[in-house]
């Protein structure tokens, strides 16, 4: 669900924010956040990032050193997917009680289970922004205006806590949308990670003909269609993976599921239903736009 | 193969070209070849088209009679892919022997083997461009320039008649392949008419997920990887039905090929192959730009 502009203001300049992971994300976390008002405090893992962030003027504080989350009143885990958990529990040794802590991942399910029971004040979030270019060089401000910020919580989640992290989101100017950790892992794998193996197969469709000359005229004679349909295929093969083992379960479900839906199309040809076809082709022209 | 430009120079001036059908197709080339210096006689089924034509000077002469190719040098068919034998085989009545007859059908297999047992002067050919708006109304200039335009000759074929269409199409500034039908249909089916069934089960997907909060959660947080994936399945429902109509068995052989692929990936995240499933999203990234 959508929700209103949150009761619970948070005044910048009383609120320290920390971010760990000085990539793309929390660059540009870094970015907004310090020209809304607040005091950012970054952790990263390179002293050569720590450098770039304090000349950018992104950061209040940074350095390499978790200790420094110590003064925060709320930490954004910008790290890669496999270090979200391990980070939180080393966050543990360091952290205030009261400090709030979320994480920006693309996946929810058993991060958002995992880090809970590390950090009861964790809130789940997943900030659906980004570029094709990886790393604080291509941080920028304004990533996250006007783009989807789903937080999940879980049933144990302290409520103010939620609310904190969606002020924050509304103020980057995020659609900010709650969901449970499953519902956005499954909603994901349908809109985002299912393209990807949907796509890239088709590729491989084209690359396993057999026969070179139709192979080469392929190549020549494709045009927009085909580039669009083959855009998130031919992406980043590490982006894609993780996806895949993070959300394996959700995405294997939209993969049979899409795999019947494959079936259906293929037994009205082979059985020449045309009318179906064609009625079955309408009905995707005519629900694709809820999904723009 | 690309073709240079060709040695059989056709001299606009004194050569007549005929266009069935006013279409989109019929009508951006009656634009481009009446600004060539062809004089260009027009067919269409319907008065207001004829009127439309006449107004918009893209042609020389124009009538609902097929009667009036009798003075044409070559006839272009730009009607719908089911009329174009029916169309070739009232033509062979008016037409004197030397007359070139060409089509613009997306599906050449049949088409052409059909089209030159009625009339041995006969070329198919597929100029590879087109609009999302359709009829005369949406006709322009240079629809054609550096788009493919395949010539698919069979044994039979006239070789002076394919030279007469190759040069033709070389002046509308087409980039010029040759294939056979055959290898034509197969390419075609992979790059264009197998993209929308993969397309449109995509959309199906998202539109069968059983749990409803999961589904418009879907709508809310799809973007552009979404957009781009979907948008050949949310297209014209009867181009694509008339696609698996007309091209089945290369449809059908394309799909089976594409269900492999998919399998293989399924397998792949199945078995938590992360490697492998690497490897497969890297080839594909590698071997994309040879599509665009």
């Amino acid at each position: 669900m959508s929700l209103p502009f949150p009761q619970t203001q948070t005044s910048p300049a009383e609120y320290t924010i920390g971010i760990v992971g000085l990539g793309l994300i929390g660059g540009c976390l870094a970015l907004d956040l310090t020209r809304l008002g607040y005091s950012v405090y970054g952790v990263a893992r390179r002293s050569e990032t720590v450098t770039a962030a304090l000349d950018a003027g992104m950061v209040t504080k940074v350095g390499c050193d978790l200790a420094l989350m110590a003064e925060t009143d709320l930490v954004f885990v910008c790290t890669p997917m496999a270090l979200i958990v391990p980070t939180v529990q080393k966050l543990a040794s360091y952290l205030p009680e009261s400090t709030v802590v979320t994480d920006v991942g693309s996946i929810k399910g058993e991060v958002v289970a995992a880090a809970t029971a590390l950090w009861p004040n964790f809130v789940g979030g997943h900030p659906m922004a980004g570029k094709a270019e990886s790393g604080l060089e291509a941080a920028e401000t304004g990533l996250f205006c006007q783009r989807p910020y789903v937080v999940t919580p879980i049933e144990t989640t302290v409520s103010t806590a939620v609310e904190r992290v969606v002020a924050i989101a509304t103020q980057l100017g995020s659609q900010v949308y709650t969901a449970t950790p499953a519902d956005h892992d499954q909603a994901v794998a349908a809109i985002s990670h299912l393209p990807v193996m949907v796509s890239s197969s088709l590729l491989h469709t084209c690359l396993s003909e057999p026969n070179t000359q139709v192979k080469t005229l392929a190549q020549q004679l494709a045009s927009s269609g085909f580039c669009d349909t083959s855009r998130v295929g031919g992406g980043n093969p590490e982006l894609g993976t993780m996806m895949a083992q993070f959300n394996r379960s959700a995405l294997l479900q939209a993969l049979q599921r899409y795999r019947q839906q494959l079936n259906t199309a293929i037994d009205l040809i082979e059985a020449e239903q045309w009318d179906a076809l064609e009625q079955r082709l309408s009905i995707a022209q005519q629900e694709r736009p809820k999904y723009l």
